[in-house]
């Protein structure tokens, strides 16, 4: 992707960090695809028309989101021109997010460290996963961001056992078992941590870090972890089919990739130094 | 509303009890509108495809809810004839919801104990309404369902001093101050409960339950309440506020009617014998 910036290659551009949520109900994911509305698509409007550009102001975010998946805790970065940045930089959250829908949260907006590359300055991606498995009334309000599970025998899922299956998971292993296959992309990833708690009676939470995640992995780990939950699975069994899967790619997976609904990008973690609010290169613009 | 059925003036029509819920937020309310989608008029057009009725399924409710407000518990009562509701029964609830959009949900829908009426016969009323009142950053997820509550000076709201003004709003009063004015309909009602719990860090719900609920007047009392929790106005004053009014029509009203998206109806209660089951009247038939 761009290169880090630095203050003599920049051409008179502003890296800028944006902070920023979204209910993924109503978008076809980030990534920007014509005629679907899509975060990146509303957000590079967005920003063009608040910084006035007259070319594509392209951005790049830590985590691309499939179609129905939310972000809590979205980072994007882009570069804008010095001017209209210094006109808006008080305010520019404000500002932006007057120019968004309503299903886009902005949380912050301000002038990135030297070095700040929304993706691959990342240290780790948080996310979480939340499944209803009571057998009581459906909450309308939770349809868009809740998986509704309907657990076999009636018997609510065994947190338990998908706790002991998922510390199985943890460390660097071959996804590839866990990941929808892009040309090119790896498949290795180190699983920083994977629970799960039961919120309240009904609803049962997953929280899942790594340093990064390969395409569908939340999904697919979730979806395998609901067997085991179900009681169809022993424990041992998605630690199992990361193991035989490594290397081969014909096994038949027996395991439906969660929907995306209950998936939420909570977090995006950075280098001390780059999360810093960059008050150096702003000190050093006003001498 | 319509009279209570006994066997000999049913006519052949049989009292159905519905329970469900709904997402307000793409309703224009639960009563019917032409050419507007509210609740009462998709949750009539699936009655009519499922029982296929030439006349409109004319529906009751226990509480008419406004544009933007939630169920979670609504209840409901129509009159179908016997012999398509026969066809029918066991499925009912399955085959309803196949029929509604996603953002109604069918909790139950079974014959109803004879006498019961969805509006009059109810006891109470539960609604709740939750408010964010925290400085850090926003749910995408909840911006339909929760108010954003900006408090004044920064500080949180002060959840003991809204609860001690609503200590001084229970009992049985004129409401007027508290309702929307409407021809024809009283204000005189029983406010049976009404406190305010901080629910997380950042979310304060009230819970209100009364016998029954002028127009708006949830969202008249969490306004009033506001203004406390802001410190902008003493614990007593709501209570003023609803001495002052009764009888008089004029003053003005210095708080606002909080938002609709806040407000869920969560509950309605029946006197025993009338939330039974109607298994009486089901062996009866089937002798």
């Amino acid at each position: 992707m761009s290169e880090p910036l630095t203050p003599d290659s920049s051409g008179g551009l502003v890296r800028v960090r944006i902070d920023l949520g979204y209910d993924g109900t109503n978008f076809s994911g980030w990534a920007l695809q014509p005629s679907h509305r899509t975060v990146q698509g509303v957000l590079e409007e967005a920003l063009g028309v608040l910084f006035g550009a007259t070319d594509r102001l392209a951005t790049t975010c830590a985590g691309r989101t499939d179609a129905g998946v939310h972000a809590r805790g979205q980072v994007v970065h882009v570069d804008i021109a010095e001017a209209p940045w210094a006109r808006h930089e008080l305010r520019a959250a404000r500002r932006l997010a007057g120019l968004l829908p309503a299903d886009v949260v902005v949380h912050d907006v301000r002038r990135a460290p030297l070095g700040f590359e929304a993706r691959f300055s990342a240290l780790w991606r948080r996310y979480s996963y939340t499944v209803h498995d009571g057998l009581g009334r459906w909450d309308p309000l939770l349809r868009n961001h809740v998986l509704r599970h309907r657990v076999a025998a009636g018997a609510a899922l065994d947190v338990e056992a998908m706790n002991e299956a998922s510390r199985q998971l943890i460390g660097e292993h071959d996804f590839t078992a866990f990941c929808r296959q892009r040309l090119g992309a790896g498949t290795i990833r180190t699983l920083l941590a994977l629970s799960w708690v039961r919120d309240d009676d009904e609803l049962v939470r997953a929280d899942v870090l790594a340093d990064a995640f390969c395409h569908s992995m939340v999904r697919s780990l979730v979806g395998a972890l609901l067997e085991v939950g179900d009681r169809r699975q022993p424990p041992s069994w998605p630690a199992d089919i990361l193991g035989q899967r490594a290397g081969t790619a014909t096994r038949a997976i027996d395991f439906r990739v969660a929907p995306a609904k209950g998936l939420v990008l909570e977090e995006v973690h950075y280098p001390h130094a780059l999360a810093e609010q960059a008050t150096r290169a702003r000190r050093f613009r006003s001498l």
